[in-house]
């Protein structure tokens, strides 16, 4: 019996010869009920064909195979799906326009950190990077399947997602400088052939995948990305289509995994936006769980008004406008708003990766209270050139540990942080509410004041340090009033329940908050 | 013989019965060859009217005067007006577009302060006041005659600038509750006449004016602001108009002297453009030395293109974005961008003035390296309620030594400092520029790059702190390298000096700078 959300798996023996990969086609069709879905199967090397199904309702699904070879074409049987196993929630869904779910109704908090190419490296740093990640508050992870060109990030990788690799007597030295190599420029040192998958890549891959779900980390895997020196960037329209539908077969039953189509969509050069429609629609189309979907920019937004898109996945574009726009960004998107980029903790020359750890929490506290998610990477120059936000490895920055406490506090609320609306919104002041609304009416001297309240809400202060702030509760309901010491990681809870007008002392310190619990 | 920017006063005796402020129309005409300057006078109180006028060609000037009354009509006379005295370099001006100087050129980097009502104190904290501005870095001063009544700042003020006060009786206590006092809503507790300057109060005024000139200190006097309880902010139009005659009658020939119309036009119950207009044209018309121009926001900007205005005196608007913003301002409105209210440093609940001295001073050099100019504020809540941005007093604050050393870093610049333009202008890293400008242009994979160059190049590492930094120099010239660290106040030059591509060490701290200056 397969638990719902778990892994059900068919292999057959097929055709070895010719171009399988290229050449056979095989899907299956599982039935429960009136209820369809087509999943594709792949080739896994050495006549081996797979095909890989998620059941997402319980009960008994019927499957008969389809395909262009007779071996592997009207094969029939059933799997039975029982309850879902202790622990297992299923993939992460849209939940309420800007927030997320798993399947199951669980609530999904969004706290990710990037590691661009960490798969791609030697065991040695794998195996730390799954260490750091067993300890680390993180439960998404930016990554790749391919290798990545970019500064302090030129390594090859131990294996190639594609067949190939370096010509006899080369050593990929030949690559072109950077940043010519960026966009998509190839070296003279390898050959693949980008019409054969690697079996052997792919099955050290998802075992990774599978590896960081079991750590409770969602894969937010980019498809595609223009850091290469390699000619993965520089597949044709129909090669991509193929890499697509490949690890879409490979990939969709795994529960933990986002699709994001691109790290930085608008550098790819010759690439169209119908290029990548065509991309999405191939995913859309053969994923039969529907995974998030989402697509991240560098200086131009993808229009992210398109159906396929789940969530805006965004990288600042402006230097210093960015996550204090998270409510007005969700009120123009109506999607979640993740901040996959707003800069990393470190100390690189660069201006996306050298912020200190105080400026990074508090841009994961600005964002979080207006409603909207944020995106950790760490960018510390180290004498190895292992930068977590690269290649893994560990973390030795300070932001994680506040970040984790930041997801506590997240896991806290009575459902979702939205943030706070009406005339009684703070200028100066972010506010997020969870949990129940309600309203009350007052006088003031510039009219009717409707103030919008709920049985948990939160301020945060971020720059602004006052010695205390005076704050306005409904006179009929107590509130619990915590002081939040975002950066010392601290809660004090004052003393009794409060309503109506209160001071609350503060430490004249930056990055404080206060959260307000409705105890009646 | 008067020197040049002197004050050259005559007076006479008039008529003292009835309201001579209101009835006695009485002016000179000062003529230097085919220039002449039409100068008003005002009445002093005791049947004494004066005469003041500021000659800024030297020679010989003849002066006569009208009056709708005989004895002050028709009295002419000479003046010799002589170099000027040493150190006295006239009212400021603007000089191209977008900076300062003095009438003889001398430049002037505005570097100022905000102590609103600190005339408006007793004299113990008045002379703290001149005390701490003696010593502080600050060479222009936000300040209002009249009284304020505000949060931290409600005191009756030892005199006022009209006659009236107090009714018998009453203590001032009768005053309606914030905010709806901010507003121009009156108490009832006082009678004025506003149409009768107080001479005695406007003799102690403009005296403070002429102590802080002594200082070095411009006067960037706030002619109205609404946060009033007496009814000085609801003066009709007619009465506001003989006010600024009266003030520019007084106070015109004072070298430092700027007008800023308002802090908070937008504020003003009931008062129209048209009236501002009004206003604006009143002191153009009557002021003989054209002193500079401004008007203060709060949430609206007034119309900016006025050819009245002659410089930007801008509150932010957007709780977060502003200083960064101040290149795109000069382009917009082609004046000098002043940055008159930027959040204080301090610790009060409002989020006007509860920021970090580090904060304050990183919008101080974000704002210059993109060729503006901030102004400083001090709101420590203190027990004895002095705050500095109201009532003046002591400076306890951290910020005001850094921006000291900020001002030595403008003022060691040859010339002003503008914004670096062009495609090497860096997206990360806001470049300021002075003294001569050239251009080199290089090959790059994005094509032909002109890149600008100055003798003397200034960069701001604000927020950001990497470990170091490449930059490209021209190959032809050599600059000595400065790394500067803002809050520290250390300037290290490099030894030697630098051409082409250069890597400079920095230490990973944030509020870094790097300034290059031409050695060849």
């Amino acid at each position: 019996m397969t638990p719902k959300y778990g892994l059900f798996e068919l292999s057959f023996a097929g055709p070895a010869e010719g171009n399988p990969f290229a050449e056979t086609e095989f899907w299956a069709e599982f039935r429960y009920q009136n209820l369809t879905q087509a999943v594709p199967g792949f080739y896994d090397g050495d006549g081996v064909y797979r095909i890989r199904f998620m059941p997402q309702i319980e009960g008994v699904w019927h499957y008969e195979t389809h395909a262009n070879v007779p071996a592997l074409d009207g094969l029939a049987g059933t799997l039975e799906c029982g309850p879902a196993a202790e622990g297992s929630h299923g993939p992460v869904r849209v939940k309420d326009t800007f927030h997320f779910a798993h399947d199951d109704g669980t609530p999904f908090y969004p706290v990710g950190t990037t590691a661009y190419a960490w798969t791609s490296q030697e065991p040695e740093i794998v195996a730390k990077t799954l260490d750091t990640l067993s300890r680390a508050p993180f439960n998404k992870i930016r990554m790749s399947p391919f290798p990545k060109h970019y500064l302090y990030n030129t390594n090859e990788p131990p294996v190639y997602p594609f067949a190939g690799g370096l010509k006899p007597g080369r050593d990929g030295s030949a690559a072109v400088d950077l940043p010519g190599m960026m966009m998509g420029a190839v070296s003279d040192d390898y050959e693949f052939d980008f019409d054969r998958p690697n079996p052997v890549f792919w099955r050290y891959f998802e075992g990774l995948v599978r590896r960081i779900g079991e750590l409770g980390i969602e894969c937010d895997l980019i498809l595609f990305h223009p850091y290469d020196r390699w000619g993965f960037a520089g597949m044709s329209r129909e090669q991509n289509l193929r890499y697509l539908r490949y690890v879409v077969a490979r990939l969709s039953a795994f529960p933990n995994l986002w699709w994001s189509f691109a790290n930085e969509w608008d550098l790819f050069r010759g690439r169209t936006v119908e290029d990548w429609e065509a991309y999405a629609a191939e995913v859309v189309r053969w994923d039969h769980v529907q995974h998030l979907r989402g697509i991240h920019n560098c200086t131009r937004m993808y229009d992210q008004s398109k159906s396929w898109i789940t969530h805006v996945s965004f990288q600042r574009i402006d230097y210093h406008s960015h996550v204090e726009l998270t409510a007005k960004m969700r009120e123009q998107y109506r999607k979640p708003i993740v901040f996959d980029e707003i800069c990393y903790e470190g100390d690189i020359d660069n201006g996306f990766g050298n912020i200190t750890g105080e400026e990074l929490t508090k841009r994961f506290w600005d964002v979080t209270v207006r409603g909207g998610y944020a995106t950790h990477g760490e960018t510390y120059l180290r004498d190895d050139e292992v930068l977590w936000w690269a290649k893994g490895g560990e973390l030795t920055g300070s932001s994680p540990a506040r970040i984790g406490f930041l997801r506590k506090i997240l896991e806290d609320c009575p459902g979702y942080i939205d943030p706070r609306m009406g005339n009684r919104a703070d200028w100066d002041l972010p506010w997020g509410m969870s949990g129940e609304r309600f309203y009350r009416e007052s006088r003031s001297p510039y009219g009717v004041m409707r103030t919008e309240y709920a049985e948990w809400m939160l301020c945060y202060f971020s720059f602004a340090r006052p010695r205390f702030r005076n704050f306005t509760l409904p006179e009929d309901i107590r509130y619990q009033i915590d002081v939040i010491d975002t950066w010392n990681m601290t809660v004090d809870t004052l003393p009794g329940t409060y309503s109506g007008t209160v001071r609350v002392d503060l430490p004249a310190r930056e990055y404080m908050a206060v959260r307000f619990r409705a105890a009646n």
